[in-house]
């Protein structure tokens, strides 16, 4: 027996040695927490091989549960964003329509969320109150309550800042089952207008860069768009909002779950002319930065047109376009057609390009 | 108009001035995290002034909330214990099993659990391993599911190891309605066992204190034990889990809630030999030390012999003792009764004993 084993066995007083499964490193990186290729391997490593349950799903934004005769979403996020204020927004604003949104996309009403601060000592009284404030308004605007909370003070050194915890509960509405494996082939998908908008955000001020106009971040509350989507289309198959990682991360989760091939068009992403230029000179791939107000929808072939005029009639959807479609291919790869005609895999990073983006 | 509501104006972009409160510190300090006044005055200044909804409760464990004729009950907790090892438990344990007992003194049969990771960046896999293997080891114990999670990653000194936020989702049954403000004239208050083993276990840490017999912390699922005791009562008036600031806060918290006077008799409260000595040596006064595996029960006066049958039958509850009663006199203050027969005020302590409890 290892001494590792040991210790995990004295630590559990169960007799039953569970010695940690063959990893690649000893120590967690930065880019563990990248939404990446490491990420997926820490969390299927480590925690899925632990936390086994039907309901447990590492692919989807949140659970779905029984309850009562209704089906619960329920899902948590920590935001340890830096900046805590950003153009834009600010942490508070980012805990409350994330979690909405990754309600929203289990195809779930958000209704209440929790709300749990880490504060390192020494913020200052006013920054809490701005982020406070800016939470509620963030809640009214979506529609949700914040129900319960806790606080947390670290000393000085041992956080940074702030870190917010929402997590949320939500109501599925029947009909509705939207899930990354449902991906088929003809699918046509749909992302609700320029990406890339809030990583650049982030960027530019952690750089002190200025652009020629002020790019900021997307941060939207993304649930009363999808509920106009799913009246024009209850049987929408998958939602999936690209933050960490990008689109280009959310599509491969989605490749790889649903084992089918995907294929993008290079020339209708839609990408503002600023944040082209940004990534440019931040020698940054605008498919792999992070997005906090886009979501993409895989829409079946017929219902495409359909919901993508609803989308663009919503203000959260104006500049909604289809972006590319499912295809019986390359499975569980997604790969791009450039403006020159040929197509290139767009592959998952194995790490960030942004630590600490949300 | 001052430059900071300003600064909030512009942030929320409402054109409504939202200063901050009166506070009489310009900076977060430890002490706001220690579960005293000054965690109270945060609360109530900063978080419920902005948070309002009939849900929210402050001075409860967590929300209860309708869903589909059933009582729903929510709760988050996050957990910045330091260290992450003690004697008698980690930090995922009691992320597991104080979520749970924040469900069950809701009165509510715990179900499901969120479990967010915050990591910083070269913590080792092997304990980040450890306390996941020993989250699933308590939510089996507990009867509970971890059915959705986050993962991420801070730069090195800029968290401290591993920080955990669990939420839970738990349903009450029928007829249970806990509530500190039911606390009435002549209820019995039951604790289940010794007091103040936590924050001494964690504190002989953090010392180095060796004492002569080992002193663990007593993290441990309460459900059960709480199940068991509304079959005998369903109509438990309150219960509560004296974690930081003790069971001194949480009476204060009571007895403030309902505004009725608390008397507890000192010779009856039971604390452990060993305890009592590390308090000496430590300079603490176990009444205000933190608990994890302990509960306070307010139970109707006609009921209590019974409660406290079912309760010293029940594995989490041989050693529970009746510790003092409800009183119509010194409303919102707690009393102890002493060895030699006066009486002291108990008051709630200003910031905290020992930060990073839990």
């Amino acid at each position: 027996m290892t001494e590792n084993s040991k210790n995990v066995e004295d630590n559990l007083g169960s007799g039953i040695a569970c010695p940690l499964p063959l990893t690649d490193y000893k120590n967690v990186l930065l880019a563990h927490g990248g939404g990446g290729k490491l990420t997926h391997q820490l969390i299927h490593k480590i925690f899925l091989s632990q936390f086994q349950n039907k309901w447990l799903d590492s692919l989807h934004d949140g659970a779905i549960l029984p309850m009562n005769g209704v089906r619960l979403a329920f899902t948590t996020d920590s935001y340890v964003i830096d900046p805590i204020f950003f153009p834009g927004g600010d942490i508070g604003q980012l805990a409350v329509n994330g979690t909405v949104n990754d309600l929203a996309m289990c195809g779930a009403k958000p209704l209440y969320l929790s709300a749990a601060f880490v504060i390192e000592e020494g913020l200052a009284m006013e920054e809490l109150w701005r982020v406070v404030v800016s939470m509620q308004a963030a809640a009214k605007e979506a529609g949700v309550f914040l129900v319960t909370g806790d606080t947390k003070v670290v000393d000085r050194g041992k956080g940074d800042k702030l870190f917010i915890n929402t997590s949320g509960i939500g109501v599925v509405a029947e009909k509705v089952n939207i899930d990354p494996k449902r991906a088929v082939v003809g699918d046509q998908i749909i992302v609700n207008g320029p990406i890339a908008l809030h990583g650049i955000a982030i960027m530019s001020v952690r750089e002190g860069i200025q652009f020629g106009t002020k790019i900021e971040s997307d941060t939207a509350p993304l649930n009363g768009l999808v509920h106009r989507m799913l009246e024009v289309c209850s049987d929408i198959h998958v939602l999936r909002d690209p933050t960490r990682g990008g689109v280009a991360s959310s599509l491969n989760e989605i490749a790889e779950s649903a084992n089918k091939g995907i294929m993008i068009v290079e020339d209708v992403i839609p990408i503002d002319e600023e944040v082209r230029g940004a990534c440019e000179i931040l020698g940054l791939d605008p498919l792999y930065v992070a997005n906090e107000g886009k979501l993409l929808a895989f829409v079946p072939a017929e219902k495409a047109q359909a919901v993508l005029a609803a989308m663009r009639a919503h203000p959260q959807g104006k500049e909604s376009v289809i972006i590319g479609e499912v295809v019986d291919d390359h499975r569980g790869k997604v790969l791009m057609r450039s403006r020159i005609g040929g197509s290139r895999v767009v592959d998952m990073l194995w790490g960030e390009q942004l630590p600490r983006i949300c």
